[in-house]
This record gives C-alpha cells, structure tokens and sequence, in this order.
C-alpha cells in the first residue's frame, strides 16, 4: 500500500520526505506549476490536479492506497477529500490537517482518522516548554530525534510469536531488549497506559516501546510470527 | 516569578489561558487594540506596547520573571525580544516562536532555550500519525489530554527527600506510586533515558515519570525535603 498526498506546502514537503526516506511509497497530488517543479526536483511521484475531484484521487489510486495525508491550504477542501477518501476506500488510513481548529470536528465526522492543528499543536508545545521543559527535551529525543539511540515504537504482537500469551514480565523485554512498554492497546483501540508487569500480551496488542533501536529492531522480528516452518 | 507572553494571537492566547489554569501569573505585551481588548476580555494581566523596546520589557518586569514566550508574528521581533530579555535576566527560561524553521538557530543563539516552529512540528505530528499512529495516540493521551487518568511530568528530587540516594528499584517507584520512570535529567542536563532498576536517584536530578496523576502527586511530595523538624 502507498500513502497520497494531498498538497506540496511546506507541511506536505516536509511528510512526503519522511514518508519516502523510511522507504515508503508515495504519491503528491498537486496542481499548482511552482509545486509540482519541486515535486520532480526532489524526487517523488505524482498526479497532477485537483484533489477535491474522484477521478484524481482515483488516478492515484486511491482505493488500494494505504493511507491519505490531507494538507491543502483550505479546510474546507481538506474535509472534502476526507469524504470521498473514505467513501473511495473504507480502510484508508486518514489524516488531515485543520486551519483552524474549530474545523477539527468536521475533519473526525467526515472520515479523519486523526487531525493535526499546527497551531493548536504549537501552543500546546510552547506551554509544555515553559510548565515541564525536561519532558518537552524527552519527547524531542525519543519520539522526533533519528539520531539518538533511544526511540518510542510501536510493536504488534502476531499469531505465532514467540511472546503470545507471556506476561511482559515472562517475556524479559526489559532484560533481553532493555524495552520499557508504556502502553498497549488491545484489538478493540482500547489503549492500557502503563501496563502491569503480569500483564499478558495477547495476538493483535499493539505495544507502545521505549528502547534502544537496536532492542526495538530484535523485538519487532521476535514479534512477528515465527518462521520456523 | 511571572511569565510574560509577547503577542496575544491565536498562539500567544491558547498559552497564556494554559498557564494561567494552571495558576501561574501571566503578563501579556500587546499593542494591537482588538487584541488588548481580548486580554481585557480574558481577564489576564497586561503592559501595552511594542515588545521589542527595552522599557516596555522592563515594565513587565523581565528582571524578575521566571519566562518569557515570544509569539510575534515577525520572526526578527522575536529573535530581537530574545537577545534584549535574555540580556536583562540571565537566568530567565525564553520559548520562542519560529515561522520560518531556519530562523531556528538564529533564536538559540539569540539566547532562547527552546524554539518551536509550529509548521515543523505539526508536520512531525502528521507523518507520526501515518508511521506510528498508536504512539500518536499514547502521546495526546498521557501528554497533552488533562481528562486522562495517567500523565508524564518532571519530578525533580530535593535535598533531604525520602528518595534520595536510593536506587529507583528500592524506592519503589512502581510498587508504591504505579510510576515509571523513562528518564533522569542529571545536573549537568544530561538526559538519561530509560535507566535501568539500579540507577541511584541523586539530589538535583529531575525525572521525566510516567505514572496516575494521583501515584505523581504522591512521590512529588515524597521528592521534597521532608518537613519533619
Ligand atoms: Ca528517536
Ligand atoms: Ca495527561
């Protein structure tokens, strides 16, 4: 599955490189000349026209795409590409970005599956960075910084794992992996924050790590079913 | 000590009524009229004029404020405020505002000790929203959602505490609080993230916990010097 963006501002410049440096496929759809310039410069595939349309979300394939990343400069036709998206495909993973954070709601009820208010993030980051400025530096290093060692990640558990039905504590993540889990959400979106150590991690829990890459990286192929055939 | 906030715009209002929830003392320079009349509106503190003049600084008392936000549209009016506070109060704690993300290093080295580009980190927050939507989820929740149950926030450890030169394993943490501890910020501000058991809790390290708003109260309590005398 690729993911589509919607928009080459400098928010969608921004994900479509992070998207594409962590190896994954993905498609702008622009219609503005200077953008789509850029687009070819730096690389990435595209669809040229009007997002708002079914035949260009269709043109970039929109119905086997994994997720859509809607970033145009107008609400209102970030809502409506939401609305067809989700019509188009009700699997898609969905996220959109509001102006103004009273279109938030609108957003949710026409299909996002989360909204991002820049503004309304930024205040919310510059009061954490005045009320708890050691948490705001954790958060920049272990969720926004590639280059330090330590990472938050999230894990789901597949059939088959050598860790399926083994407490946290049974299954050594601290030990063998130094991965601390910070949450876990259950099949049903559930999140548990903080879990017990007795707590059993089951098939299809999603695990909210905080650990080394490389502890990460040998927990996520022990995670997965084994391939012992 | 006092925050002062320069500009009451969408970003500067959502900060000033955060901190004055939390019941800190907030002053406001603005010198815009609809804007003055908000802040009169809001009920917050005020100094009208032009932030980036020294006497107008001064009014709001920078010499003895504990922080100083720079929200200003212009990115050379927040990097000028950084450089006129920062040399008025040494000691002061400047968050500033960057519209453009390379004005970035200009204000750090202007002297402000945290920068944020809400364009920047509203892109962060959307590709993390594609990449690790669960952690995105984990981080709304215990960050920045105060209906949540469970929180992360700094605790720092003071002279004569409880805790002190205790390990984090015999101090109970989990036991006694349901608290994890995901990081130690030493008194060199070194981050130490995810410290093992054994690590030893010395006074002047801050801890970045993950734990119930109740269990932090309780050990934020226990952190300090203990009133036996
Ligand atoms: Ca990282
Ligand atoms: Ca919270």
């Amino acid at each position: 599955g690729h993911y589509i963006i919607c928009g080459y501002g400098r928010i969608g410049s921004t994900i479509a490189c992070t998207l594409s440096e962590r190896g994954l496929p993905v498609v702008i759809i622009e219609n503005d000349p200077d953008a789509l310039e850029q687009i070819k410069k730096d690389g990435h595939l595209w669809v040229e026209g009007d997002a708002t349309r079914d035949e260009v979300l269709k043109q970039a394939r929109v119905e086997v795409a994994k997720g859509v990343v809607c970033v145009l400069k107008s609400d209102a036709d970030n809502v409506y590409i939401t609305i067809t998206a989700r019509w188009l495909n009700p699997g898609l993973l969905i996220v959109a970005r509001a102006s103004d954070p009273r279109a938030e709601t609108k957003m949710i009820q026409a299909g996002a599956d989360r909204v991002i208010s820049p503004y309304e993030i930024g205040a919310k980051r510059m009061a954490l960075a005045i009320l708890q400025p050691t948490v705001t530096e954790f958060l920049d290093l272990a969720v926004h910084s590639a280059k330090f060692d330590l990472t938050i990640e999230q894990i789901e558990i597949k059939k088959g794992s050598m860790i399926e039905d083994k407490s946290i504590k049974e299954s050594g993540l601290r030990q063998k992996y130094g991965v601390t889990v910070l949450a876990v959400q259950d099949p049903r979106k559930q999140l548990i924050l903080s879990p017990d150590p007795e707590f059993v991690l089951k098939v299809g829990y999603i695990l909210v790590a905080l650990g080394p890459i490389e502890g990460l990286n040998r927990l996520k192929s022990i995670a997965k079913a084994s391939d012992k055939t």
